[in-house]
């Protein structure tokens, strides 16, 4: 959580945070900033200090409304420091960032966090660290870094707004599945009432719409994939491909509050009107897995044990793992879950490889997704809620919803 | 263009280009890759030679769709990798990258673009850089990055790409008019049937609803500033406020392809039911400033000079700008305008400083944007088009749409 910063700055070492970029769609920066209209900015925290914020001129009231200090960057003549600099930007700003770090009284190690073009910081930054001995920036790892571990665990704030993301996300399950079902069928092919097929394309459009109708946005689409593609777990599903009774549908949706906040991470699979039982029974093992495993999972427990737990019950049924073959692309392929928060995949990790150390931390939401894959035989089965580690301990789902495979068709 | 990179690696002495990162809202690695789910990947181009395109096992299928030479990420054993780095994942992202410029030849200066996080890629592009002695990673300045200079012109089928976003935002902009104009009054204020206030916070959910209909996608909000927050550019104007008859509202819209593709900018200023004199007149301004320099603007020409012409204008009738006092907040405060592609902002910049370089060149699209504000007048005014520079080289506005400064209230 964010009171853990300063604590997580100590055991890191860490002196200073320096966080660049845009406010929304910028996880580590909304962090501190919430959802404003801020395009280019900084924001700089000491060590046991409050964070400033650094924005530009136009932004000043959006930056205002953070609450938190803020700093006018025109007050440091950006131009001036580009014509001193023959033009040269990367010059300029790294220019800038010292200024800015003796104005603070930052020095020791900082480190540098942020979603923005990676090109320029890197040489920007590069040439601060090169001129000012005094600092060292420091790149820390996506997985350890401070501000990954204070995200690790969210506060009731921050998980009301993951629940509500999730109350709009099974809602629009809802309305898609009302959708489908209430399509017509020719040889076994969804039509709309002119008798023309109903496209995966058509069906993403229409979960935008209603994703925006309740005040979501869905900034890296949903994956709707159906056949083949269902057995390959990221395969988006093609636009223009039509809808077929009985075929696997991994329905994958994710999408995060408006301007880019916080995420909630959702699947099911579904057979329209039937299931054969080729996939009946692969899905009946993907449940299974899921209703043995879940119960088990415990506060604090390492994150991989869980993983394990699953390859081994899933190979107990036969089924390839990642386990078993790291590269497998039959069976199960995948991890058990990650973080949701403001990035839709974050931490804590359950790989099971012996360096991942992440516990299943109270305060943790997570997504819990077992699933099978058969790309050459079209068979793919996922199941994916979003989970509150309580700070009781116990578990909840944050959006519940139900796991039929089957989808029966309305009757017409 | 993209047919100019080749060229463009020459002029600027690199050998290679890395690319990092995920395909949408990525503009750097959507200009290559077009909109697909890739959530992370590479891609790695030798000077004169293709493309490859490295990615997850699980995105294999959206990979392929780019019909570019692709990798699977998973021949190099990221989890050996891994336990070889005893789980530091920054010097096992560095290991992969020496194994992949390694096996693909990569010598020499290579430049590395793509927004992603900065922390730990600032630090696996350091290990790289310092462990290959035979290597040079290079971050180029976003200005005159040889991919920036790429993209600042387009070729037709990104201008009918952008055209159709602004037919998407035009249609949009109409739906709002619609909306605004069809309230009633309440002693000067917006009322629904109800009688309560229309809010800010109302018309932009009904914003990215319209933008979802029509297919867009709107990351970073509108911007629907009324009264003093429509003196201040890029205030994005607060949910809670109501919406007054007589006091300026700019209306900033600048969606994009959904996914995260190519986006449009546009602006226009309104009073409902009638214009204060003093709004009016600054509104004549703005208006005569923008049919003023319009046509003067040709291609090839340097895109600075126009930016002086437009604060000499308003100089002429009494306004301050940026060319006497660039940290001004009242007058015009801001550039003429600026590239619109992959990015809402883009090169070319129309910045006056002398070292701005930047022509506007054929095949560019850019957005011509006067402005006047007065924030303590509660008066703002920006009148915005989204320009293409054709190749014959005439302008031509991508999406019309008409600049009156009142909307009439419908009968009621």
């Amino acid at each position: 959580m964010k009171s853990d910063i300063d604590r997580l700055m100590h055991e890191a070492n860490l002196d200073a945070l320096l966080v660049i970029g845009h406010a929304g769609h910028n996880p580590n920066m909304t962090y501190f900033t919430g959802l404003i209209h801020l395009t280019r900015g900084y924001l700089l925290k000491n060590r046991d200090q409050q964070p400033v914020l650094f924005h530009h001129s136009m932004e000043r009231d959006e930056a205002a409304r953070t609450g938190m200090d803020t700093k006018n960057l025109d007050e440091y003549d950006l131009n001036k420091l580009l014509n001193a600099a023959h033009g040269d930007l990367i010059q300029a700003n790294a220019t800038l960032l010292g200024h800015i770090f003796d104005e603070f009284g930052v020095r020791g190690r900082v480190g540098v966090y942020g979603k923005s073009e990676i090109g320029p910081n890197y040489a920007s930054l590069r040439a601060v660290d090169d001129a000012l001995p005094e600092l060292e920036l420091v790149g820390e790892a996506s997985n350890t870094s401070v501000l990954t571990r204070a995200r690790l665990t969210k506060d009731e704030d921050e998980v009301e707004r993951i629940r509500k993301i999730g109350e709009i996300t099974t809602a629009v399950v809802a309305d898609v599945v009302g959708f489908l079902t209430s399509h017509q069928l020719k040889d076994g092919v969804l039509v709309n009432r002119q008798g023309d097929p109903l496209t995966v394309g058509e069906v993403k459009r229409r979960i935008n719409l209603w994703l925006a109708m309740r005040g979501a946005e869905n900034p890296d689409g949903a994956l709707f994939a159906i056949g083949r593609d269902a057995g390959v777990p990221h395969s988006a599903g093609a636009d223009e491909d039509i809808i077929l009774v009985g075929k696997p549908i991994v329905f994958d949706i994710f999408p995060c509050e408006a301007g880019g906040g916080y995420f909630f991470d959702f699947t099911r699979t579904w057979c329209l009107a039937y299931a054969p039982d080729e996939i009946q029974r692969v899905y009946d093992d993907v449940l299974e897995v899921y209703q043995t495993v879940y119960p088990t999972m415990k506060p604090n427990m390492p994150c991989r044990e869980y993983q394990i737990m699953t390859c081994e019950l899933f190979q107990e049924k036969g089924h390839p793992t990642v386990l078993h073959d790291p590269n497998t692309k039959n069976g199960y392929v995948h991890g058990l879950g990650h973080g949701v928060g403001l990035a839709v995949q974050e931490g804590p990790s359950f790989r099971h490889v012996e360096g991942n150390k992440d516990l299943l931390l109270p305060g943790s939401v997570i997504t819990y997704e077992p699933g099978l894959y058969y790309p050459e035989q079209e068979i793919g089965v996922r199941i994916e809620d979003t989970v509150w580690v309580r700070p009781d301990g116990l578990l909840e789902v944050l959006a519940e919803y139900p796991k039929d495979l089957v989808l029966k068709m309305s009757e017409v």
